[in-house]
């Protein structure tokens, strides 16, 4: 296997992706939300760019559709939900197709849907993904940063995928960049939060008040929902 | 003291280093070139783009020109010197200007010429260099790359000159990328040759048998010359 890491979503097209397994990352917060609310029960998600465009496809598609995301961390007026995964529990978003538009997450989705295939992943899916991966041959793990910035949270969360799929025993073919993602986080795992507690996102978002949503996001392999792209939205894997 | 790292050549311009002091680090083999070269006596480095500009700055300067660098790793056809640093002795360098071309180091450096400041660093000048930094503001260090890709060992001096900073007590604020270059040297320094020699960069000089470069370039603070830029050429830093 074959495995590069690309830093941020602005890195991302489809000359990159193209014939590739991806693997989105936005553990901080686009990704969590999406694989709680599949997980909860979630029909869809369908990931747009613009508030204009979820209000939108929520007038094309009718009542059973809810919109969520963020701008600058914060809801955005209008929607039904903000970018807080402990929101999307199953009594609001079970049956529902979620319509969601952020900061870096949705951007990189978009980036990235010519692939061969599209999976989203976060520190709370990763042991699943990695079964997912596990007979993939090459495979690109898309950073989403923030704001066009490396984030140390989704590179750690890409690292442990690596090293993950390491320990199973695949034989895999890093870049220099996989490689350090990898080795940052085999030399952190064991205190993993001194690290990814040092990162500019996540201290926007400390002093915001998400700690909640915060430890929730770092809890690593809680559930075994993998969100896949179905050519129109992403959709449990089954 | 602020500081962001820049992963490649290709990702550094005018805008990025405007009012910066800028670290221009190319470990295999560029920057490991010009420090040893201006160490042993060379008057200047010219950092040029091209073979062709190097012959025609040649007949320009007259007699007192050497021609060094590398084309995929190897030297270029009617040039003095290839990219080899223990080649630039002091009986041929000495009083000498030296031109130069190599695909990524000198490329980094022409791209951030408009810098408020530009030095040269690598791992064999790397406390003099932090040395030089400890009283700025606002520094970029600007990882070569390789070919548009992150290396591994510029990425791991970067780390080193961050860590040593911190180290000998300055204030250090670091982008996340920044932090993550720290760490990963930090994590690894004690055994810093199991990281860096599975670089792919690393592969392709020793498979070319450049062994001896490759002890050399990961020396450590051996030189106390900086290479300067003085608005015309690289010059040794009084």
């Amino acid at each position: 296997m074959q495995i590069d890491v690309v830093a941020t979503a602005q890195l991302v097209n489809s000359e990159v992706v193209e014939g590739k397994t991806v693997v989105v990352i936005d553990v901080l917060r686009a990704t969590s939300v999406m694989i709680t609310a599949l997980q909860n029960g979630a029909k869809a998600v369908i990931p747009v760019t613009t508030p204009d465009e979820a209000f939108e496809m929520k007038k094309q598609l009718g009542r059973d559709v809810l919109l969520g995301g963020e701008r600058m961390a914060e809801p955005i007026p209008g929607f039904d939900f903000g970018n807080s995964p402990l929101s999307y529990t199953a009594d609001v978003v079970s049956g529902k197709t979620l319509v969601m538009t952020t900061t870096n997450g949705t951007l990189a989705i978009n980036n990235s849907l010519t692939a061969q295939e599209l999976i989203v992943a976060s520190f709370i899916n990763s042991d699943a993904v990695c079964q997912f991966l596990s007979n993939k041959e090459d495979v690109i793990i898309v950073c989403s940063g923030n704001n066009g910035l490396y984030t140390l949270e989704d590179a750690l969360c890409a690292g442990q995928i690596i090293y993950q799929l390491q320990k199973a025993g695949m034989a895999v073919q890093c870049t220099d960049f996989a490689l350090a993602q990898k080795a940052l986080y085999e030399s952190h795992r064991d205190n993993l939060g001194q690290l990814s507690t040092s990162g500019y996102h996540y201290n926007v978002l400390q002093q915001k008040g998400y700690v909640d949503d915060l430890a929730y996001c770092f809890e690593t392999s809680i559930s075994k929902t993998i969100p896949v792209w179905n050519g129109q939205a992403l959709v449990s894997y089954k």
